[in-house]
């Protein structure tokens, strides 16, 4: 991350720690058993934690209780780390690193590691609705709701098999803008409808922090395609070219380098204008990072 | 299945095809998108229904309404197709069949397959949200939570990781208790608590049920390892003997086969009493019948 402003800074570490310390205890204190074992690996393997940073930050800028998003923004994580230990495995993008380090697979060998994917998912969703039953509010219910529906096959999951369907054809700008905006975007839209969801915001609020995810979430694929051709594998902590070695279809491959960036600034801007508007200069500062971001 | 009673008889059909109708609804109707088919394949492939219709018939059994508890008993039998899906693949069990027709690998491929199972059971909890949100009953999220548990790595999952690191080794009596318990009688176990709970059943019922179902649940992974070493391909509709040619110790390599029959028939005898303290005659035939089942 490129950080620009210190009040910041000292704000995302903050919620790093917090996300850090929570899904260590969640996985530590059974980190015994091999599955936990494989599960923890990596899930604190030292990602950005740009998923749950979100939730807190939409939910505390609509006045909510940090600790009571925790469960959710844990839970987050955990299924974005689920897509990554099943998307690396050799049946999908068949990937050896993953943030510096062996993909899951390599360490565990590929059975342990789709239940460990399994297992972090299934996870995610006993740890909302032990939070459902805790606090007992409709509200995180819904939160619930879009987790879950951005996550499946109308989501994540729908975005990952066009993916691979569309792996060794060209295929056209709607296919291509299907898959971004659900294979990265639905999650990440989610984190700030749930967040604003658990701080009981009303309807109007959620949707602005819903249409600002969707913005973000989109600009953040293509970002990501951005990386995969100018990036270094020193920098991402994975293969760079890795979408050219598995013959995909880029948001680069298919409009050209300069056109990805003018409309990665435009989305993000977008995104930044309705954070303004909502009064949360958190988020438009991390808005403004994952425009600048290197990995 | 063997049939003692034709109201027994008319009575389980009457699950199995209310439960059939209502997942060909939730899968045949998104049936055109690639993912959607390689789910509804294994879904809609004529298992038993054995999950639900426990589900189903303990929750009549305890005065609550069937159509209320329709999107829980899918969603088991979604959690169950789920892990099947991963248990056949390559990397896992390596079987070419299930209920008589290719594996799902077979058909669409590893990708494709990882990614069916992924959204069964995202599903799952999208369709079981979707009824809390509507219904807002405390003890509906009390039966989703009993069943997201039991799916978990302490439960399901957490016996089929057992079990896999069990591959070419003897285990003790222990380990392979843990693994039968966890493997398939942690869900149903959870499909008779669930029903129960739906039902809005007082503490002490639920816990009746919650007693017969992990009876029931290990008396049936003990029948499963029975038949591998009895059935033939043709009754089991997938290969015989799988569990020796997977160097699996099972509770017949483990204790032989007399004493296998006498436990099995032991627990299920416990879980039929329990069902006759609790007056619901339905489970007590399914019970008989789970004694004699061929597949």
């Amino acid at each position: 991350m490129i950080f620009l402003d210190t009040k910041f800074i000292v704000q995302f570490e903050e919620y790093q720690q917090l996300i850090n310390n929570e899904l260590g205890n969640l996985i530590k204190k059974k980190h015994k058993t091999p599955i936990y074992n494989a599960m923890g690996y990596s899930l604190l393997a030292g990602g950005k934690r740009i998923r749950p940073i979100l939730l807190l930050s939409a939910c505390v800028s609509c006045g909510g209780n940090i600790k009571s998003a925790l469960a959710f923004a844990c839970s987050l994580e955990m299924i974005h780390t689920y897509s990554l230990i099943h998307d690396d495995l050799p049946a999908m993008d068949n990937d050896d690193y993953r943030r510096g380090m062996l993909t899951n697979h390599k360490v565990f060998g590929e059975a342990i590691s789709i239940l460990a994917g399994d297992g972090l998912l299934n996870l995610a969703y006993e740890l909302m609705i032990e939070h459902c039953i805790n606090n007992n509010n409709l509200n995180d219910i819904e939160a619930f709701k879009n987790i879950a529906t951005a996550s499946g096959v109308n989501g994540m999951i729908g975005g990952q098999v066009m993916d691979i369907l569309s792996e060794n054809k060209t295929i056209d700008r709607d296919s291509l803008i299907y898959i971004h905006k659900n294979k990265t975007g639905a999650l990440i839209s989610a984190a700030l409808t749930a967040g604003a969801l658990l701080a009981n915001a009303n309807n109007e609020i959620v949707g602005k922090y819903k249409e600002a995810g969707d913005l973000l979430g989109f600009a953040f694929q293509i970002k990501d395609d951005l990386l995969d051709v100018t990036g270094t594998r020193e920098a991402l902590g994975k293969d760079a070219n890795s979408d050219i070695s598995n013959n995909k279809s880029t948001y680069v491959s298919l409009l050209g380098i300069d056109k990805a960036n003018e409309d990665y600034i435009a989305y993000s801007n977008k995104a930044i204008s309705i954070f303004e508007e909502l009064n949360s200069p958190f988020l438009k500062q991390l808005a403004l990072n994952l425009i600048r971001r290197e990995n």
